[in-house]
């Protein structure tokens, strides 16, 4: 054997191993931190949290209401509408899978779901209440309330951390399994089209594995609470990144204000990702497609062709999983009265 | 037997064929016009349509968000609140049951479900979209909608007139049958409390029956887009009318522009009425035991007493039905983009 061809042998079949390696289906369960462990009644009140508007000062906006779990997760905005008609700079993040991304927010902020669920509720742009005490207020002049408590909680009480763990323990449940990548990667080959096969190489070997790695495209593997973050855009110098405005919001930076932070973000997720158009931080990439050709240029400084273009996001569409069936909630009722604010 | 026995058992039998009489639980089905008959595929797309937000101009603000389903079929707020944080002068009236009504919204001016589905998604403080053509076309522009289309009607195109059939069907199937009341009629008589008992006669020797009867308590059955109207306030001279300012909004008359019509309003039903603060058209009154007293005294001019206001709103409470489990819809998507406008 020649040195040429022991070359191409051994690069050969590191290709395929790495190709073999990298590929991980969606677990059926995501981790829960040891001091908010899953229970049918958590999860049963999390969900009624999740979908209650009265957490809103308004009385019209649940968490529900820009995380939509009848739709992709989000709202399909650029940035969401919050009470009195107020914009964040930012995109609600898909809510379906965020149990396996290792931080929260899209500056990583928050280091789990629970500590997560904290901030939309009194932020004043986005739903409004004044502060906890008001929501713990609210939640105790419900009379329905009590008693779900006490039957998630060996203490009864209604407080913000039992109602955010709560809520966290219904986010753990919203799992979207089978997407034809998961299929495929168990071993029914005809899961994905040839396309998306195609899709996927192209995704690898364009170098896009280097962040969206995991059971989540997220990373890899991380202890809860650590993020795995990235410097975006990491190539500034060029057209889309000075057309769609990336390197404005300085993302982690803004929280913890160290200059190494600037521009650093969170790898989202890419499952379900067909579903959460526009995209990006700030909203403002309209289509995958175009999603696609950015990521490949600031991320990695590469030109993809049409073809690339289009197969990347073929691939990306068989990551979007089922929807487990749900049922709607009833809200427990304030009788003879509304604790909803004019 | 004397004259005064006579009268005295004449009365008697007469308070007590009317009570029983008067008292109708409500059925399972209720009606549909012959145009629109009920069909499984209808009901879902209906659902679906009803939980999409992208029938409103901002993409948030779906049927659900005024008229909450995992609620009292209202969202407990004065007025509901629009795109652009937009209120309008009336509160949103309840879904459920809604069938059971002849005519449709506070002034009666939709014959039908279908008819009263056309109004919000267009109303411009309301939903917002420009017109149906912009719905429809926005509908057509989510791939998943036409299949759903095509299985609910044999005319598969996707229109305006199938959107809000498929919607109105949907709605008739909102009722809560199994009301404490229901059950005492049928002839459970434990379904009540004594308190609700007492109240439930003093509802009808105040006089409340006289609009508030039928299976829906919103008056005698008549043909659907026939209304049934009161004039409210009734007496205006009296601190009730004047605190709450009802006579401000002229009702049926903004619709017609007739005389007759000044001040006239469809007989709302009281069925789950406990659940539904804050009252009357314009959302004035806080608590039911006050719309009690201002019922009794505005249409009646009868000052009750706190043990009458007690038992009545004990009675109204035993009108809380039992709301079906639903499924959630997932709503069809838009792979790669967003049909939403930032």
């Amino acid at each position: 054997m020649k040195l040429s061809q022991i070359l191409l042998t051994s690069l050969f079949s590191f290709a395929t191993f790495s190709t073999h390696a990298a590929w991980e289906a969606l677990p059926a369960q995501a981790p829960a931190p040891a001091n908010n462990p899953q229970s049918e009644a958590k999860i049963e009140l999390g969900k009624i949290l999740y979908f209650d508007p009265r957490l809103s000062q308004n009385g019209v906006i649940s968490c529900n209401s820009c995380h939509n779990v009848m739709s992709g997760g989000d709202d399909n905005r650029p940035h969401s509408i919050g009470v009195k008609d107020q914009r964040g700079g930012r995109g609600a993040p898909t809510v379906w899978n965020a149990a396996f991304q290792s931080v929260q927010f899209w500056d990583g902020r928050a280091p789990s779901l629970e500590e997560q669920a904290k901030g939309p509720v009194t932020n004043p742009i986005e739903m409004g209440m004044a502060d906890w005490d008001t929501v713990v207020k609210t939640l105790k002049a419900i009379p329905g309330y009590a008693p779900l408590f006490a039957k998630a909680f060996d203490n009864d009480t209604i407080t913000a951390d039992n109602a955010v763990n709560a809520i966290a323990a219904y986010e753990r449940t919203l799992i979207t399994p089978n997407s034809p990548f998961d299929k495929y990667v168990k071993g029914d080959k005809k899961a994905m089209t040839a396309q998306q096969i195609k899709g996927m190489e192209a995704f690898e070997k364009t170098g896009c594995t280097a962040c969206h790695s995991g059971v989540n495209f997220s990373g890899p593997k991380m202890p809860m609470g650590t993020g795995f973050f990235m410097k975006f855009p990491t190539f500034a110098d060029n057209d889309y990144a000075k057309k769609y405005n990336f390197a404005e919001d300085l993302g982690k930076y803004t929280v913890t204000q160290k200059e190494g932070d600037k521009n650093m973000w969170r790898i989202p997720t890419l499952r379900n990702i067909a579903l959460t158009a526009p995209y990006f931080h700030n909203g403002t990439v309209a289509t995958l497609e175009e999603a696609v050709k950015v990521m490949a240029k600031v991320q990695l400084n590469k030109d993809l062709s049409d073809e690339q273009v289009k197969d990347i996001t073929a691939f990306l569409n068989a990551l979007t999983g089922e929807f487990p069936k749900q049922t709607m909630p009833q809200l427990p009722p304030t009788p003879n009265m509304t604790v909803i604010a004019p």
